[in-house]
């Protein structure tokens, strides 16, 4: 692979596009694109905004106009050769008169790949491979999605040292420090659905949206998806017109997230109850595991972990530790503890 | 002050000698002692090795012999001018013909402070203050008995991170990795007291011991104390002749640890179980708490904290973290998380 000093510096800027928070991605990856003319100037940039809307290439063609002719174009993934909602990227970029086409990952769709191959039989420079570990690790969830027909599921649980999510009479506030509580929010905007059970909404009625630091909802929201059969009264936050809500009414997990996945959804955030956890963790479909520890103590009340099913040492959930951060100061410290489920017994 | 770059260097050596492990030191504190000849060189060197031995400085000159005649002494601690079971170390500088002394930290206690003063009285030059931060950390439980009257309580729990101690059917092995039993084995060795209720002693039979990474016990035992009422059979563990044992037979702390102040004992390492642990946090008693948290999850079981009756989030015990380790690589990952009482409610 042969690319310029300029190309990369062109492809890091085309990562940053592609992060661009608040986009609600559907079934698509991320993905963002930078124009260079021949002399290495930025003459034009796009990103993918989401499901139905113009592919990154197709946005930063837009943006350069002419000065297309002749061009480079950077982008964080190969060129689809799709006709989905949009026409394929690698017919826009033939027509613009683009010269040569550098990418970072190929595209490992069936109905999208070959886009690379198809530029190239029409005479343009095409070179892959370019911060390919950056762009896979832009789009995760997408990728598990791929590889496993469902959305990853992030479950998301505070608790104190030892193991309770609530004092005996059932108050809580605080278990989760502040500086938690909005890493909570900034997780919960890189997922496109917030789940909990339907017991949860009745009891503890939570909003389940993305809120900035003052408490306002954010722009972008997740689905909000509530799970179980029980009854809601219709004036539970939940419903109201912050976010889309549905309430899918099964206990049969692999349905939910099929339904899920169905309607483009790739990265479930799952913040409870402990039954519904629970469920999630028994059937083993939690992926990742993200708990925040404040160093306080109870000695009783709600745990914050419900039944799993386990009699025995032997068959512990155990999971592998990614990451160990601290988060606040003082009275207000917790630590974030990020897990993956290891598969282990 | 005004020391030089050589009594700096045999300062910290004397730090390293003062900190030297496997000592009973009883109720004195870890004292290290250089003597250096008027060109820099050393020329002797010593440690207080526990009650009833020679002072750190006595031990040093005795090393030293005739070239402490002009020579520095460098101590860790300003030297007593107080005749106990040995003679007052002034006395021995002084009649060792020691021209000059530097010591780190003053002398805290009533009845052998004042040396300083009795050295220059005498015609020695006396300098204080050198590395005194670093002398005092190494005195740290000696420095809280002097202020609190009754030794240091370091509470050890080990817990799933869903604060689990073991699981529905008692079955505990392993809740902590090798490398965090490791590392609890160096933290008993840093005590002169191990502390357990007699129900734990009835139902697990622990050692009690401080042993090496191949189980072998060190040559240097903490005192190990069982308190409760229950009676116990002479065969346990921890009557073996490993190391000194005590049951105490009440269930007023406040006693056990005047107790345990008046044998000498500056302290205490108390690992369990939960009921005594969790009356020592009721009482307030718990001045340092150390856990070790594994990444697995048993959504039942033994619960790792007992019952410190709070019934409502207001009334939590809150910890401040001084400290977070992890311990140990991939499926034997701890973390280790060391936390003061803050006094908060």
């Amino acid at each position: 692979m042969s690319t310029t000093p300029a190309e990369a510096e062109a492809m890091r800027r085309a990562l940053v596009l592609a992060a661009t928070p608040g986009v609600p991605l559907g079934p698509n990856p991320r993905v963002g694109c930078v124009i260079l003319a021949p002399d290495g100037t930025r003459v034009g940039e796009g990103h993918h905004r989401g499901a139905g809307t113009p592919h990154a290439e197709v946005a930063a063609l837009a943006d350069a106009g002419e000065r297309a002719r002749g061009a480079t174009a950077v982008v964080t993934l190969e060129p689809c050769r799709h006709t989905g909602r949009t026409g394929p990227c690698t017919e826009a970029l033939l027509a613009a008169g683009v010269r040569r086409v550098v990418h970072a990952e190929p595209d490992p769709t069936a109905e999208a790949a070959g886009g690379a191959a198809a530029l190239a039989a029409a005479g343009v420079e095409v070179e892959g491979g370019l911060l390919a570990g950056e762009a896979y690790a832009l789009n995760d969830a997408w990728h598990f999605g791929l590889q496993h027909g469902r959305p990853f599921v992030r479950w998301k649980f505070a608790t104190t040292l030892d193991g309770r999510s609530a004092a005996a009479d059932g108050t809580s506030r605080w278990v989760s420090s502040r500086p938690a509580r909005l890493d909570t929010h900034r997780l919960r905007g890189q997922a496109d659905v917030m789940m909990v059970g339907s017991s949860t909404v009745a009891v503890d009625d939570p909003a389940l949206t993305v809120r900035d630091a003052d408490e306002r909802p954010l722009a972008h929201q997740p689905l909000r998806v509530v799970v179980g059969r029980r009854d809601l009264p219709a004036e539970r936050d939940v419903f109201d017109s912050t976010a889309e809500t549905v309430q899918l009414r099964t206990h049969d997990l692999d349905a939910v997230l099929a339904d899920l996945f169905a309607r483009g959804r790739r990265s479930v955030f799952l913040e409870g109850g402990p039954t519904l956890a629970a469920a999630f963790v028994r059937a083993g479909l939690v992926d990742e595991v993200v708990t925040y520890v404040a160093p306080m103590l109870l000695g009783g009340g709600r745990s914050a972990v419900g039944d799993l099913g386990i009699t025995t040492i032997a068959e512990a959930l155990h999971l592998r530790i990614t990451d160990i951060t601290t988060l606040g100061e003082d009275e207000e410290t917790n630590v974030r503890i990020t897990m993956t489920a290891t598969g282990a017994a």
